[in-house]
């Protein structure tokens, strides 16, 4: 007998692979932060004496969301602003928001709070861009979570940088700090090619393809950008990053609303990476990611929620079923991403996008054991015939009972175990206080 | 003193009225299934004494949701099969288990499993279209919902009934037997302008006139629905309509996603009550009903979750979400369908399409007392800089903690108070295993 340390036996063990099963009779084996063996429960039982067995009778165990795009400190201006045209909620609320409030503590209230947020809703690992990602790395290895680190670059001056050298050499200064980190990897994150010029993106390929680096960026999010860089640079953003070789297997292109069936073509060819984020594309009327055609095109999809001040939630279900709703609706076909493929792209494709399909994203041994699980006893989940339909097309957030992120348990029966839920909701409240105080 | 059952002091107090206020320092007043007074916390304690005080400190308190249009008892069908074109999934799957197992104990049961649902997730009173309806209102009213019950009408036969005559002939009986009730009205439910001939749909507009009796009734479903009464009746489905004079203000008009500009014209012009079922529209593929163009033409909408089936829920809360993000990305304009109106269409809106916005729909004195409380605590609910943000935008449904229905708790701190919940998942669970036993 093998010793493990965790034997989890849920009713349906979903492991995201080629097989699109949902196993019963099954069950996962950890030994510290990885998974050791996916097997039938009798040939567990066989092999494998554990330090605790955890029954699961009416849950589904699979691996974590992985939300592939967001801006986890937004959660503070949560409902700050919504139900108006785009230039007014960016530049005359959001922005003038951030511009005053953003600082260290900001980011670090507004991270806990959004990682209270995604362990209850099942998240296990977040692809970040924001100021101060130190503060967000920082947090994150505090809490225990998963999260790839943006080092922001932007043209302009904010809180945190200077100009587009001082961006990449504090995100240099982080990203060596980290290079221990079991939890926390970085990329370079250009905030858009509308707000970082030719210069600085040509030095980030550089860097990138010496040090093996992601590039994860906002492209193509709204016709204006398109039209925009047409008449700066006489090329769409998409031909304007071929030309500055930044179109490669690297790139995590986030939104992509926009889009020639040319480009869909010249996207599976490069292996880049695409993050969709309906409900924030949604709400702010950005368009809509052709999902279906990129899919059958061959194009490598994950998903993300965006920040709370676009969507207004870090609910990867949610986001999961709106994707799944959206991507039939808007392609006319009833059979466009169908349940699995919306789990995959929840959970292996932004493994993917962020370069840890080897790591996380799904079940399987001496992959890391970040893992889910989600109680589907609630009446709105009854009776089940399937429960991958269930969990994408009628699940919500608080049904989620079960986190482990690298092998340790971070919500249990539904309690967080390293986050102080009512102390950061009490911190929050008191910033949202402040700044609707001093509203202008 | 005046004395009353209950007081309630939320920390928010919505009313859905034409201020779109969220208040504070309010409460609200109920003396058996009504409601007294809605006024300050001060004015409230100074006039009434009251025999329970009921303090939700975290909480909005707003009306009851009102489903506009559902299929409860097909909650038994949740999930059987998704992700395949309409026609299949209604002919070789839908109304293949349907005419296999529909019986008097299939509508009991299903009927239990969505309101079990229902009550959690803030519905207290819901549209229903479906077979057996005299099951559906007696277990409605055994469990204490609100319910406008479907006197179903087809030309073809089912378990139910033998032709339109027999349909109409049930459906007279059972309304006839529901007068004194305190809480089922009934509605003709001819199923759709496909299903249904022009003789018994004239005999229902004739009784629709002498009884003062709404209509509910799909209509413009799919384009397929409009190509084929064109090719059979030379004209459009609510062409046919108009001929048959069923185009007025009695009409609840359900999905409605094909419209040209002077049909939606005519809806104004003639009081037609539009129903949005956006989740089930998009996930069968069958188009968009354009909300921002029937809101700015004058159409009264109201919103419903269609049957489990085609959802897969019925979550009013989410259908809320999905009709707000869906009218800003289909119309292409980021203030369509703001917060409040679309909690408008949710509540007001559906007491209108049931012929019962004097009763309720809002919180106002004289109203009956259909009411809940979201608990916006959680952490993808803080901070709240506008409670309307949170509800529409980022709560989900088991922050619901209360629900009131004519005056009664009929969810107590999340707990059912009138139906067992383990006992009715048991009994749903055990009709799942049959039908997938005997699939075909």
């Amino acid at each position: 007998m093998q010793a493990v340390d965790q034997i989890i036996i849920p009713r349906w063990l979903i492991p995201v692979d080629d097989s699109k099963a949902a196993l019963q009779d099954s069950a996962l084996a950890i030994t510290d932060d990885c998974i050791v063996a996916v097997d039938s429960i009798a040939a567990m039982r066989a092999q494998y004496s554990a330090a605790e067995e955890i029954v699961l009778p009416e849950h589904a165990l699979l691996p974590g969301f992985v939300n592939a795009h967001t801006h986890a400190a937004m959660t503070l201006l949560r409902g700050y602003a919504d139900d108006m045209p785009l230039q007014e909620w960016l530049q005359d609320h959001i922005w003038r928001a951030e511009s005053k409030w953003v600082d260290e503590n900001f980011v670090a209230v507004g991270t806990d709070l959004a990682m209270a947020e995604m362990l209850h809703s099942g998240t296990t690992c977040f692809n970040d861009m924001y100021f101060f990602p130190e503060v967000t790395a920082a947090r994150a290895e505090q809490a225990g979570m998963r999260a790839c680190i943006g080092m922001i670059v932007l043209d302009a001056a904010t809180q945190w940088a200077q100009n587009a050298d001082d961006y990449i050499g504090k995100g240099l200064e982080l990203r060596d700090s980290l290079r221990h980190s079991q939890l926390i990897t970085t990329a370079f994150a250009p905030h858009a090619p509308y707000t970082v010029s030719d210069e600085p993106l040509e030095r980030l390929r550089t860097l990138a393809d010496e040090m093996d680096c992601r590039i994860h960026m906002h492209v193509h999010e709204t016709d204006y950008e398109i039209k925009q860089s047409i008449a700066k640079h006489q090329l769409r953003p998409l031909q304007r990053l071929q030309k500055l070789e930044l179109l490669g297997p690297r790139l995590t292109a986030v939104h992509m609303t926009q889009l020639l069936p040319s480009e869909i073509e010249n996207l599976a060819a490069r292996a880049v990476k695409v993050v969709h984020c309906p409900q924030s594309n949604l709400k702010l009327s950005s368009g809509i990611c052709p999902v279906a055609k990129l899919l059958s095109g061959g194009v490598d999809l994950a998903l993300g929620t965006d920040g709370a001040a676009s969507n207004n939630d870090l609910d990867m279900l949610a986001e999961m079923q709106t994707a799944a709703l959206l991507a039939k609706g808007s392609s006319e076909n009833p059979s466009a991403l169908p349940a699995h493929d919306a789990l995959e792209m929840a959970t292996l494709g932004g493994a993917r996008a962020l370069g840890l399909d080897d790591t996380i994203g799904s079940l399987k041994p001496n992959k890391k054991a970040d893992l889910i699980a989600i109680d589907l006893s609630d009446p709105a989940t009854q009776p089940v015939y399937n429960p991958l339909s269930q969990i994408v097309y009628s699940a919500t957030r608080r049904q989620i009972s079960d986190v482990w992120v690298n092998g340790k348990r971070l919500l249990k029966d539904r309690r967080l175990t390293t986050l102080d839920s009512e102390e950061i909701t009490r911190k929050a409240q008191q910033f949202a206080q402040r700044i609707n105080a001093q509203r202008q």
